[in-house]
């Protein structure tokens, strides 16, 4: 028979085996962005390779994609390590179906090579497809970070996901300036999306560091040198003020790609500190918590408490301060007695793992702007047969007419549901 | 190598193991449900016997004291089945926390009915320690409905839930009202703590009928007779509104009693119905997994999915309509093939997984207000060294003397908490 004590024991295997699980995810995660990074330049690469219409960038992009092979198959040995035979709660199933997804873009990717090398495809065509495998893979450390259930840890996976789509932003406006610096023309299109990639980049970021430690706060500002990030603000005005159809100056294509490198390059020093940090707090958590337990199977061992035990001051003492509703005594003026017992010990952990809960409610909100955004987006697409990017644009460009913010956009478009018509 | 497919099969294995552990909480939880049942009888019969000094209902007592304790046998054979030693993930720590405390104080209980037996306790301070106890036996409920990550699941506990939960509030109603016409004289403080557990009640079964099926709400209206309801409502408003030190007529004791007992038990054929329906809906939600998972495997044998093969269409085909943000195509105007692909597959079984985390939040979202609730009292239990009862009080007082909602006074507490002085 299991008493009271053996299920605190095993809340606290519990804990150490999902602990054990969160630091196989952060290493998976920190792979994925070490991938997602190669994959940048990878695209950033075949734009140019593609922009010379195959004369030029074949070296570079050749000896990219050998990089960009080998860290593709870390992130598959550490989709291997995952547990999937032993996963015994629902919880993993849609980590494994955004992997499952995640595998079949990396597993088209050999043909989207081809295809680039052989320029058979445009450059926006080819920007579009390496974004969708990014954004693909980016998922997956959504759903690591959704389905987190450690606050910190959640924390920082959520810190970790904003700042590598954040830096995919960066990526894009990248792609983006520099078309419309070749092009040497305006156009209010590009100008809108480059807007967008600017505002959602900064926003990203700044979740991110809201969310960091001090330490990364401190990183990601030194990183930011004024003597680089003017010249980037002064681009970013001229490409964005230029009135459509005017004529931007060629001659800066390759500044504006130097700039907004360095700034990317900069990002991943971050990025690489962020993901170090992630898994440092994955060891700190589980000796502690391996430390907890062993204490409990020492008390367990000396009390050889017995099911059916009375813990009499259940109903005896006064509800202590601090702790949570619904597990307090009722107030009568009783204390408990001074010595730990072990219904002192069950309201410790309570009260640990009611302040948990609560502040991983807490870290889960700041995921909802994403989610909310991603639903609308949903909604839109089956509603008006529209695809993912145009229903984004479609977002945007209500935002943009009605001067609101695009998440605002997005409730708007959700509390529409009801009137909008079914599908089919 | 683990392949896509592989991923995809491991996803629904995942849903199976966790639908199998949802199947043991939902007999857990019914258990409890009929636990409390019985404890809430023996709290009556209790307060009886106190009242009578020992001299009448010693046998009732005692017969009911036998059924709750083998009702308890009934709980702690469901904690016995709960996979403890293989508990792979962090997300049942909580419920084995809950579960522990509850223990404790199952394991007072033969103390308390000594002390019943013997008259030592006043009726005031048992009610409170059987109240405190089913308060630590719904906090399991409780938790189980708010980790379960099957929506529809989810959404049944939560109902589930909430009609235990107005159960409870009626018998402390009936309690404090039967306390009230004893006593034969109005008072305010008895009568503001009435009128907490009559709306308390209805807002919790509100949220149940919200969230259950037709054919419960159709239960529970058939439940409601007006020939029951309305002497009921009359004595409720004689209670609530006699002026303070007013008189109240000793002769509606039985009828009061009588009329709250036969609410309660027509509760108790709804929640025995709720109950048979929770477990009815994991056994049908087990078949069609398990039936989705065979064919799979079956597909998996077929097509002898190697990883690394291609998924020409990754990149290819357009966004389907319909499909989750992010999951999407570029939308470049290709057309997937029509034969269902490994691909569609992926992309059904991620739209799925999406839409039940959708469904999850939302149904997450009405446990909130209780959350929130118990939050500001810990609140208030810290910073105010209060006992949860006084906390509550607080509260209430506060709801009272501002006319405003029970939740909109825990909302105000919680966004002053930067202002409160810290503990200590």
């Amino acid at each position: 028979m299991k008493s009271a004590l053996s299920f605190l024991i095993a809340a606290r295997r519990s804990e150490i085996a999902g602990l054990q699980r969160l630091a196989l995810t952060s290493e998976l995660v920190g792979a994925i962005g070490r991938l997602v990074h190669a994959l940048q330049r990878e695209r950033g690469l075949s734009n140019l390779y593609l922009g010379s219409r195959g004369q030029r960038w074949a070296a570079e992009r050749s000896a990219q994609v050998a990089q960009s092979e080998a860290l593709q198959d870390q992130v598959l040995r550490a989709f291997e390590q995952l547990d999937t035979d032993a996963a015994r709660s629902g919880h993993r199933a849609r980590l494994f179906g955004r992997i499952a997804y995640a595998m079949q873009g990396m597993s088209a990717l050999p043909r989207l090579r081809e295809r680039v090398a052989q320029c058979q495809w445009s450059t926006d065509r080819t920007v579009a497809a390496y974004a969708r495998l990014i954004q693909a893979l980016l998922g997956v450390v959504f759903e690591a970070a959704d389905s987190a259930w450690d606050p910190e840890i959640s924390r920082h996976l959520v810190a970790f996901l904003n700042f590598l789509q954040g830096k995919e932003f960066a990526g894009q406006e990248r792609a983006t300036g520099s078309a419309l610096f070749a092009a040497g023309r305006a156009d209010a299109d590009s100008q809108q999306r480059l807007l967008h990639f600017i505002e959602s980049q900064e926003r990203c970021l700044q979740v991110c560091t809201d969310l960091a430690s001090p330490a990364i706060r401190d990183l990601w500002q030194a990183a930011q040198q004024p003597e680089h990030l003017m010249p980037l603000e002064r681009m970013r005005r001229i490409l964005c003020t230029t009135a459509s159809g005017g004529t931007l100056d060629a001659a800066l294509s390759q500044p504006w790609f130097d700039a907004c490198t360095r700034r990317i390059d900069a990002m991943k020093t971050v990025e690489d500190a962020l993901a170090a940090e992630l898994q440092g707090l994955c060891s700190l958590r589980l000796e502690s918590t391996a430390r907890d337990l062993a204490g409990l199977e020492r008390m367990a061992a000396s009390l050889r408490t017995e099911p059916g035990q009375e813990a009499p001051d259940f109903f005896d003492d006064a509800a202590e301060p601090g702790l949570p509703a619904g597990l307090a005594g009722a107030g009568d003026g009783f204390r408990a007695p001074m010595d730990p017992s072990l219904l002192e010990l069950v309201r410790e952990q309570a009260r640990r793992l009611q302040s948990m809960g609560d502040e991983l409610d807490a870290v889960r909100a700041t995921l909802n702007e994403r989610k909310t955004i991603e639903r609308a987006k949903g909604l839109l697409m089956a509603h008006r047969q529209l695809s993912e990017d145009q229903a984004h644009k479609t977002m945007r460009q209500m935002a943009m007419n009605q001067n609101r913010r695009l998440i605002d956009v997005a409730e708007a478009v959700l509390a529409m549901a009801e009137v909008l018509p079914s599908r089919g």
